[in-house]
């Protein structure tokens, strides 16, 4: 329906993502990260902007970030579901392409009857990793495939097959409890499926060539899938995007949709330099910020605050190129009170000169409560709000 | 689901629909037309209602009227589409029969290669636009269809075909744009359809009727399209309705869903009425004032604010019947500051001695945020809550 509306512009478009941004409170004074920081510029934009929180996939639904990043995209996250094969590919900045098979693999440790007594062969280090992905890669050998075997971190790697007529559609070889075997390569709907069988080749290589190997004497393999065939943001929305992100797992994302991936620095201040050096260049500009994130996960509040201070002296800077639209959100909350990804609404505000501000004079989960977008927005339908203001949807009807 | 469980009742429902009603902040105290009002009749009314802002409908999406109108109807606006050739029949008051084939005409000026210069003729006189009709509408002669040529305005008309196993399943001819040859009469899936030969022998004619007049030596056509034939207000919700409304294109939405079209005048003062004098008629009365969407249409917020305070003094009048439940609100917004309809929210109202009103004292944008309807009502929900109010729902399930 959006599609069919959207139109050309020459309006600038700025997506903030705050990773995991949204919290529970944690403090002696009983408050979010958000609410503990020191936010000037966040609240200047909160008073002039139209607030809330947003859902990013359902009500009780704690999201990955593949489906966090998705919705606040535009993209029904139910709808657009990415394997965990290719979202590992997309963070190590694998290049898959059109028919790869890609899978999450961990390396294991199997007793003597072939029983897993680890999924993660103890956490092994990400030397050892290397090591075996490199013996792997060597010494497996496939007629008519292409085999990569390339480290993640620890015990995660990405396996890729690259071939013809290959599919995706084969169950995980994980059996998800120790005890048990690892699953052979298994298809979905049951039928006979050549990959499966190229699968277990492999799987039965690998398993020889680790056998003397210890802990990591095997593997398992999860999230067969293949590069999807998404509409990009320009065919949805008439946008020209690029995605400023320091971290893979974000760019690949992003390319999945046909974002540019702009090349960039670790740090808040070098991604602002990039949206500044490219302004010229582009639409919408996705910026996003990991560490609120990670310090979440870590459950270290007094850190993720401070990630949110850093982000906030940077404001006036993205206003002085003057976009037409800013959205600032999360992809979704992760209180650092839990440590972990969580189901909370995120505080996300959009700002324009024609946005119909709210009362809402800061921007944090308490107070975006009470704001023109309502405590429960559903993530996908903030870009339509955000493509109104820009002035790029033609009416509806006559 | 609501069809079903809808009931008779001697209950009266008065839906007052200021067209385009509401605004964001354009004067110098940052207020929208409502809250710059003074308005002490409707926000008393606030003060005892539930209240909200609802969206037309969707998220981002600005309402043409026909939409905007079909939602607080009842009617899901995305499923009832309409198109403009019905619309500019209903515009005119002109009785489309069932089969009937309608289009939007434009005067338009070609040059001796047949390629548009002028999508408008220069927006010809309404005078002139006449007498071309009525040239046309003596001199055409299509064997086996009836065809009427109607002047809508300036350079506007409406084309009706009359005959058997018509379709309307046609393309515009208007190209769109300037130095493009009119296209031909064109079937949506490339069917060879009779209707179009139908089409091309008018287009031929006009063309050789018209050669000599200038500017207007040509004809576009969009929007073909049929009387749809959609479900009643009787049918759906077992109400005997009217409308009043001063402008045509108000009265042909009304009738497509089945309302008597009470005769009235052009004042708001006229339309109230004919309202009471017709009050023991009629369950459902749909009230339409024009005049808040044109003045937002003008850029004139003075004047749209005037307006709002003219029908705040017909309040007391209308709430003198007794009416069981009031629903006050806006087909979608129309900002003078931007000076078109846009996609903001619609404040609403729906008052009944048992609504259960909520905090909310002002019938205004701000203050509607925190009403019990919630700040992003679905525009389609409202009216089995005004049947709720009236008493004319059944219980659902036991």
């Amino acid at each position: 329906m959006i599609q069919s509306i959207a139109k050309e512009n020459t309006t600038k478009i700025v997506l903030l993502v705050m990773d995991g941004v949204g919290g529970i409170p944690n403090n002696k004074e009983n408050q979010t990260e958000l609410e503990a920081a020191f936010t000037p510029h966040l609240d200047k934009l909160a008073e002039e902007s139209i607030c809330g929180l947003q859902l990013p996939v359902g009500n009780g639904i704690t999201p990955g970030s593949g489906p966090g990043h998705l919705g606040i995209f535009g993209y029904n996250p139910l709808k657009y579901q990415v394997g965990r094969g290719v979202l590992a590919a997309g963070g190590i900045n694998f290049e898959l392409k059109d028919g790869d098979i890609a899978a999450r693999g961990n390396f294991c440790t199997i007793d003597e009857q072939g029983k897993v007594t680890d999924r993660r062969a103890g956490r092994i280090s990400t030397d050892l990793n290397q090591r075996l992905c490199k013996l792997l890669q060597e010494k497996i050998n496939i007629p008519g495939v292409e085999v990569f075997v390339e480290t993640v971190k620890e015990h995660r790697f990405l396996l890729v097959l690259r071939g013809k007529n290959l599919s995706g559609e084969l169950l995980d070889t994980d059996p998800q409890e120790t005890g048990k075997k690892p699953f052979p390569a298994r298809t979905k709907n049951e039928r006979v499926n050549p990959t499966a069988k190229i699968v277990d080749n492999f799987l039965n290589q690998a398993k020889q060539i680790l056998h003397h190997e210890h802990p990591a004497n095997m593997i398992l393999l999860r999230g067969f899938s293949q590069k999807p065939q998404w509409p990009s943001m320009k065919e949805c929305f008439k946008l020209n995007s690029a995605a400023i992100a320091a971290y893979p797992m974000y760019r690949g994302v992003s390319k999945l949709i046909g974002m540019d991936i702009l090349e960039t620095g670790e740090t808040i201040e070098s991604e602002f330099e990039t949206l500044k050096n490219n302004w010229d260049n582009y639409d919408f500009f996705y910026v996003h910020i990991k560490k609120t994130d990670s310090y979440g996960e870590d459950g270290n509040f007094e850190a993720k605050k401070q990630v949110i201070e850093e982000v906030d002296r940077f404001i006036p800077m993205l206003r002085e190129l003057e976009p037409d639209v800013i959205m600032v959100t999360g992809d979704h909350s992760t209180p650092s009170k839990l440590a972990f990804h969580s189901w909370h609404p995120v505080p996300v505000m959009i700002w324009s000169e024609d946005c119909r501000s709210d009362e809402v004079n800061h921007f944090n989960e308490t107070s975006c409560v009470h704001g023109g977008l309502g405590p429960r927005f559903p993530a996908e339908d903030l870009l339509p709000i955000v493509l109104a203001n820009a002035k790029r949807l033609e009416k509806f009807g006559a």
